[in-house]
């Protein structure tokens, strides 16, 4: 599997809109089987997987023989699976993670967004510049990712900020959870890239929209066109990115 | 506690070398109980801490009754400890994460660095550039995170990428680990912020210097001074701010 895919985009440049290519990087679960026994699932960007798993087990201390790659998505260690008892944690030592949380379990779990709330390019552009005026932290720190919730008209309700952007949004739905809000007339903005956890948990909340500075990944771009969700990369400036569900994005 | 702390550093500036004060994001472990039973620990930012815990559990759909905050780095939920039995994956949902291998966990597994290995502030300012160019995913999709392992003197001797940064990382190391290298002669390098968890998995690998072109957390600092690793952030220009150990480091 490559390290990057090309995909459709709808390409944003002030009132203008284009259909063009993109290239993404890949975000795929890596199985990590110990003598055939599945014991963890990482997911990382493919390539270098045998080097990925070597390292892994080398920071996680767990001794093992022999490394083998089964197939193009599962490396196999010559370990005992007792090895790995307890450590449902390993998966996380590789940051945005877990398989049991993939496509499959949200299906269960959660349903599609189909709310019809509509966002203005403007209204999304403007939001960049409204988290980091919300971002106290950050401002001192340059340490913080960031996540707020806004209107379709671009005004920033809440923000919220944490060392892990996992957490910022985690923060962000529990004051939504407990807040007078409908999620649904919302947009989520993020400080930095889209990992599908992210899309995973505006799907959960029931968010349509999910923009950010920066790039999505491939698994998050297909969670999102999976479940309904829009969702804009690259809002810089007068420009954008459309990933997904396009149809919500007004020009 | 505090999102931010304030810490004593050195700032260089091109061939001076000054001792200032920077404020750092603070990055401090918050315990979950379940009833009073501990079921995981999150690193994260101080502050919310009941809608962080509110937003993971509604992402992980555990069902709960009130949450409670019991101390500073402890919160309570009103649920059955056996929601999650085998989910020890919760923890991961907050990324970059995990309480078991912290700093009393890495004193078990690992030794302080103690190599004597020196670098120039010129050396590591000519590594974001030399990162950069190594980064042929980044390049095309800019949803990268890159890790690279570099001589003393400045050479960029491997870089790995990934969408996870603790992968591209794992992915370095476990290459180094295959290679005919000395990691207590290399400088790691790392494209974005440095966590806790970054340094450790240096100290596991016994590379006596981390820098990075962005900002390390409390945590990551603690474990770095605790460790005898030479850590540097902000790797910008002819800048950079050296956060401990500052005497592998030359001006």
């Amino acid at each position: 599997m490559p390290a990057c895919t090309t995909i459709a985009i709808e390409r944003l440049e002030g009132a203008a809109r284009r259909e063009d290519r993109d290239v993404v990087v890949v975000e795929a679960p890596l199985q990590l089987r110990a003598r055939g026994t599945p014991v963890a699932t990482i997911m990382r960007t493919p390539g270098h997987d045998l080097e990925l798993v070597r390292g892994l087990l080398h920071a996680e201390s767990v001794r093992h023989g022999a490394l083998a790659q089964v197939d193009a998505d599962a490396v196999d260690a010559d370990c005992d699976p007792a090895a790995f008892a307890g450590r449902g944690l390993l998966s996380s030592a590789a940051c945005g993670v877990c398989g049991r949380v993939a496509i499959a379990d949200l299906e269960q779990r959660a349903r599609a967004v189909t709310a019809e709330t509509m966002v203005t390019h403007e209204a999304l552009a403007s939001l960049p510049a409204a988290l980091r005026t919300a971002q106290s932290v950050f401002t001192a720190t340059g340490g913080l990712h960031a996540a707020g919730l806004a209107t379709p008209t671009g005004d920033l309700v809440t923000a919220r900020e944490d060392v892990g952007r996992h957490n910022a949004v985690d923060k962000l739905v529990g004051w939504a959870l407990g807040a007078e809000v409908d999620p649904s007339r919302h947009v989520l903005f993020l400080s930095g890239r889209i990992g599908y956890e992210l899309v995973q948990k505006a799907v959960m909340l029931g968010v349509p929209v999910v923009a950010a500075v920066s790039a999505p990944s491939s698994l998050a771009i297909e969670l999102a066109e999976r479940f309904g969700v829009s969702l804009v990369g690259f809002v810089r400036g007068d420009r954008a990115n459309v990933y997904s569900h396009g149809w919500r994005v007004r020009t």
